[in-house]
């Protein structure tokens, strides 16, 4: 990847907000927004969720994931193709929390039994401007 | 679905860009920021592509897709499922060429062998807002 390139793409990778893309039970794609809470570069990536939601079952059967990025004018698009994880480790539930997060979820502690933490981790990713594109590996 | 409901979701289904979900010969999700050409309700969707596009390879392939449009605050989310079609008949370009498109394709005619047509027809709809959601059939 171009220096220019990567530099564009990682800071289209630090939107607050990441489209997340899986593949339900039943083979159709699914798309959510979701909050970035915590990021790595292009490589790593934290969002809270629920046990009881769709979208965490469908990544806990497949955990095919990607996200993506966009500004619309000019138009520019990232791509980051990996696999997500659903975490309910103390740890992991730690790393993300936050006081805001107690009128989400039902009991309001980090302990919450609905509360889980998804890990997505790019294995590659693909950058579009305007009508170039370039794709590249998500190094560590 | 409920008349509110129903209204909010119309209006979001009526926004420029629609992110286009697929899955890949791979089954791996993709996404990709597309211009609604041509919309008829929250039933069919009309978009301009490339015969030789990655995108256009993935519909042919497997026609599993979903349409997401949100707002961010306050969150509304909508996911239409249901099914992408790849077309290149002259009816179907003839629908959308305008002239702009002149530059985005190699010769800068409705005839050019690289433009193709992708329709959407949707199913079925999940519309979010803030912490709830609700699902629905999209008739015809």
């Amino acid at each position: 990847m171009t220096g220019n390139v990567k530099k564009s793409a990682r800071k289209l990778a630090r939107k607050k907000i990441a489209l997340t893309g899986s593949v339900n039970a039943d083979g159709a794609p699914g798309i959510k927004a979701m909050a970035v809470e915590k990021r790595e570069g292009m490589k790593t990536f934290w969002f809270a969720s629920n046990v009881g939601s769709q979208r965490a079952a469908q990544y806990m059967a497949n955990p095919r994931a990607c996200l993506y990025f966009f500004d619309r004018i000019p138009y520019r698009g990232l791509i980051l193709e990996g696999a997500m994880e659903v975490l309910t480790d103390e740890a992991s539930r730690r790393l993300l929390w936050r006081r805001s997060m107690k009128c989400v979820y039902r009991n309001g502690r980090v302990d919450d039994p609905d509360y889980c933490v998804l890990r997505f981790i790019a294995t590659h990713g693909r950058y579009y401007f305007m009508l170039e594109t370039e794709s590249f590996s998500v190094d560590d």
